[in-house]
This record gives structure tokens, C-alpha cells and sequence, in this order.
């Protein structure tokens, strides 16, 4: 296949929508399509759905298919769509991948396989060769997810290599959530005039991965300050772009304080006043009143607001 | 709920069954049912399918459901069956242990939901109190399945002491994966007279995990070794019980000379004279030509074979 530069690719700012959920745990296609569609309106350029902070592997995938049928159906453009779709079994991702480009899905966000550890480059090719194989569809964009952290199993930059000599144009890019920027100067330095985009996995990076040639972030607090953190990607280039870095950097800070993935739907119900936002599936928990309540504190302290939320 | 001790609980030496592949790389169900007879007549008491040796979660849950189904069908006995049942999402876990029940399979053995590390006892108390809520039937057996070396999310001897308080007689027991022998003596120690039934992870520690209590073993080698092992579960007070031990224990270590799930696969091939055996899904590899060669040649100066096969 060769390179189908044409192609509009996604860039900018993503979330990685985090997924509200009913009192009996169920997910709420409801309230998941008003905060897209508030997201969209306020910064972001993209949803990366069903991301490690949508608890994405806690919902099967008929729940996730269902998610993205009423996305579409709720009039959120396919466009702006790179859902995950990597599971540890090929059949799953293969029935996810081919039903988001089916829609017209911007991209896909794929996870490696992520149960057994330790696996090797040759294990890992052979699965995102067969994914993309068996979905056998060119307008297929597929962006790595490199998380080592949580899904103890990473991308290297050699499987990166062998999947874009076999697969360029389909293989579009990563996106690199190691916390480690060298790693994510790597990738852009090794790949640079290979069409591969990085998106750097925290708003922390955004200026120094915009600078060395990255397309954007996809970012946990994009659910919740993505208006901010658009602005650095639209004046990058400013007289003012190490300010407004410096002012997401510390935003993320204080929500980083207690466990991510609460925190931001914590946020979420306190601003758009709706308790509900805050139920996360086990094994997940929510964040104590306490923890709740500092957090709400510490963000007005430092001039944080959602506005047109709920 | 009471301790419901009348109810016959499976033990002995069970096999986490290996799953055949097509050339396509789906399951074979008939493969498979000839492989699990096969078991239950050279020594295996149970057959703990869907585990980490049956690449359970490299299969959707559709594709375990048909094989389970294909099992039951092809005159498998239910209660001879332990499935693994759990997975990252509550929902497939919840699908999946439910219909284990109602086929009337003697128990589940279930993994925590292992994509998020570091999450609390808390978090996991409350995922499998709601998978034993919502499945709902006081039928189930759960067996907690704790493999830190993979899964990376322990399951602690507070956990278990939490969910026996809560719903003795259906918590039932646990395997231990950790290859720590220490840690299983803490869980014989520590739950003997609660109905806790543990089997160790690995034949190595069979004869002493029978000494102490424990029920007997859940084990990859199982897959090829049954009868060897099944003996030293049935004569493990008789004075050749050392011996026999130390006989399963040195195969096992010629197997463990290469990765342990293709080995297995690599020898159900050979013995039974069927290369289909050999595949396995991506992230995994099939032994090289060189690997099979060699262990087939280690196994048989050993003196090993697999009488009836194929």
C-alpha cells in the first residue's frame, strides 16, 4: 500500500473521553454524548474514546460498540473519532478496528495485546499485522498506543519500524504515554518525513513534542481543560506559548495529586452538577469526600472553571 | 449464605487446557473436546479451561462460550469443569460465570481485572463482590486466581479474608500461581477449617501442598504429564511419594527450557501426530524448529510419552 498523504489526518488536542456510567454501572450513552459534544465545542480537535481514562477495558465490547453507534447516531462526526480498539484477543480487535473504520472513524488508538508479559517484537508484528490484515481496509489509520506503565507491555521503536515498511500510510502514528520524552523524541526523530504522528501522552509535553514535529496530545485532562490546552496548540508558535504551557502543566498538577480517571469524573460532576459523572467500575474506586473536595479547592484556588458545562 | 459443605468439590490435578487453532487461527472445537477427554482419561480429576495456558485471553468471550458449549455437548462431564471466568471487564466476567453456573460447571476460577496496576483491595473486593451479586446463584464455586508474575494485580491474603467473610462456601478456594511457596503455606495457614481450597500453580509444589492441606494442582503440564502427576495426587501418603515427585518435577524442568504455552502445544503435536497443535494466536510464537527439536529429544531420552494421543 503506499502512502495515502491526501488523507486529512487528525491533529490537535484529544481526550480520552471518560465514560459515565448509571447507578447500576451500565454506561450512560446519554450524558457520553453531551460531554463529547461539549469537548468538541471547547478545544478539543478529536475524541480518543474508549482510552485507558474511559475504563475502556472495563466495558465489553458489545458496550463499546453501542457508545460509538450513539456517538454517530448523536451527530458527533466520525471524523473526529480515534477510538481504542486494541484488546488482549485478536477477534476482538479485529471486530472493533473494522466497525470504527466501517463508521468513518478517523483512526484507531490500538493497545498491544497487554495479558502476557514479556512477549516478543515478532509476537507483537504478527498481531498488528493480522488486525490489519483481517480488516483489509485502506482507509484504515492505525495509531500505537505505547503506555508501559499500565499495559506493561511496549512498543518499541523496531516494531514501530517493521509495522511502517510493511504498512505506511496505515500505520499513521503513536501515541507515546510513557511519561518519558525521550522516548518520544526518539519517535519523532527516528520517524520524521515517515507521514508517522506523535501525539505526546500528557499536555506536559505539548509544546516540546508541537516543537520537534508531534501533531498534538491525547490527555487524560483534556476531558476536563481542553479549552486551555487548544490554545497551546493553536499559538504554539506565539510570543506566549511558554506561558500557556506552563499554566496546563499546572492545572495537571493538581489534578494529578489523587488517582487520575476519578479525579477528572469527579470534576466533571462537580462543575457540570451531576452527581452521577462520578460512579467508575470496579476495580476502580471514587475519590473519598475528602480527596473529592480538595481537588474542587485547590482547582478554584487556581482559577479553573468548565464553563457551559451540564 | 452458609458454608454449603454437602456439595462435592472438585479435586486433584486439574489442566488449564491448552486451545487448538485452525489455520485461520480459530479455535477448534473439535480439537479440543478429543484433547480434554484425552485428560480426564490419563489422570486429570478437572479441567480448568479458559486459563493462562489456554491463551483464554487471547479468545473473545463469544468464542470461549462456543467452546465451552462444544465441551458440554460432546459429553464432557459439567462438573468436571473449573472455566476461567474473569476478565478486565465486570460485564464479560459477569457473562461468563453465569453461564459456567448454569451449564453446572463445578466452579470458576477467576483472574482480577488486571489492565489497571496498583489498584486497591478495595477496588478488587468490590469486583468480584458484584461479579458474586450480579451472577447470583448460590451455586457458584469461585476460585480466585492469583498470578502476579502475569496478571501484575495480586490477589492478597486481606482480599481473600474479605470476600470469605462475606460469602463463605461460595468463595471456594484459590490457585496459586505466584511460584512462591511461601505465600501458598500463608494460604493453607491461614484459611485451613474455612472451606478454602488451594491448589498450587505449579506440580512442583503438588506434595507439598498436599502436606499442608492444600487440594492438589492447577498446572500447564497437566496438559502433557497427567497421569505421572495424577499419581503423586493419589499416592502422595505412600512411601514413593518423594520419588514420584521429584520425577514430575524433572520433567517439568526440561519443559520450562522453552516458552512454556508453545511447548505445550509443541508436544500435544508430536505425540499425537498432529503439526495443527502447534499454533498458537499473535502475541505468542510457535516454538522455532530447533526448540521443538530439541525438547521432543530431551523429553523422549527422559523416557516421556503420551500414551493414547491422537
Amino acid at each position: 500500500m503506499a502512502i495515502q498523504s491526501a488523507v486529512k489526518r487528525i491533529e490537535g488536542v484529544l481526550a480520552p473521553v471518560v465514560t459515565p456510567f448509571r447507578p447500576d454501572l451500565s454506561p450512560d450513552p446519554d450524558r457520553f454524548v453531551r460531554h463529547c459534544r461539549w469537548l468538541l465545542r471547547n478545544g478539543c480537535a478529536g475524541l480518543a474514546v474508549f482510552g485507558t481514562n474511559s475504563e475502556a477495558n472495563s466495558l465489553s465490547v458489545e458496550e463499546k460498540l453501542e457508545l460509538l453507534d450513539a456517538l454517530v447516531t448523536g451527530g458527533v462526526a466520525a471524523a473526529a473519532l480515534m477510538p481504542g480498539t486494541g484488546h488482549c484477543a485478536l477477534s476482538d480487535s479485529v471486530r472493533m478496528t473494522r466497525e470504527a473504520v466501517r463508521l468513518g472513524c478517523s483512526g484507531v488508538l490500538m493497545l498491544p495485546p497487554f495479558y502476557y508479559k514479556g512477549v516478543s517484537d515478532d509476537g507483537l508484528y504478527r498481531y498488528f499485522a493480522e488486525v490489519i490484515e483481517r480488516v483489509g481496509d485502506d482507509r484504515l489509520r492505525l495509531y500505537l498506543y505505547h503506555i508501559p506503565p499500565v499495559s506493561n507491555v511496549p512498543i518499541t521503536l523496531e516494531l514501530i519500524e517493521r509495522l511502517l515498511a510493511r504498512y505506511p500510510g496505515v500505520v499513521a502514528g503513536a501515541k507515546d504515554s510513557s511519561g518519558d520524552w525521550n522516548n518520544t523524541r526518539s519517535m519523532l526523530d527516528r520517524f520524521k518525513d515517515r507521514a508517522f504522528d506523535v501525539f505526546a501522552g500528557s499536555e506536559v509535553f505539548l509544546l516540546e513534542n508541537l516543537r520537534h514535529g508531534g501533531k498534538g496530545c491525547i490527555t487524560a485532562t483534556g476531558n476536563v481543560n481542553p479549552a486551555a490546552i487548544g490554545q497551546v496548540f493553536r499559538d504554539w508558535r506565539g510570543p506566549d506559548a511558554e506561558r500557556l504551557q506552563a499554566g496546563i502543566s499546572a492545572t495537571r498538577k493538581i489534578v494529578q495529586t489523587v488517582p487520575m480517571i476519578p479525579a477528572l469524573k469527579a470534576i466533571v460532576a462537580h462543575f457540570g452538577n451531576d452527581a452521577q459523572w462520578r460512579a467508575v467500575r470496579p476495580p476502580l474506586v471514587e475519590l473519598t469526600a475528602g480527596e473529592g473536595a480538595g481537588l474542587i479547592r485547590d482547582l478554584k484556588a487556581a482559577g479553573f472553571s468548565m464553563p457551559g458545562l451540564g
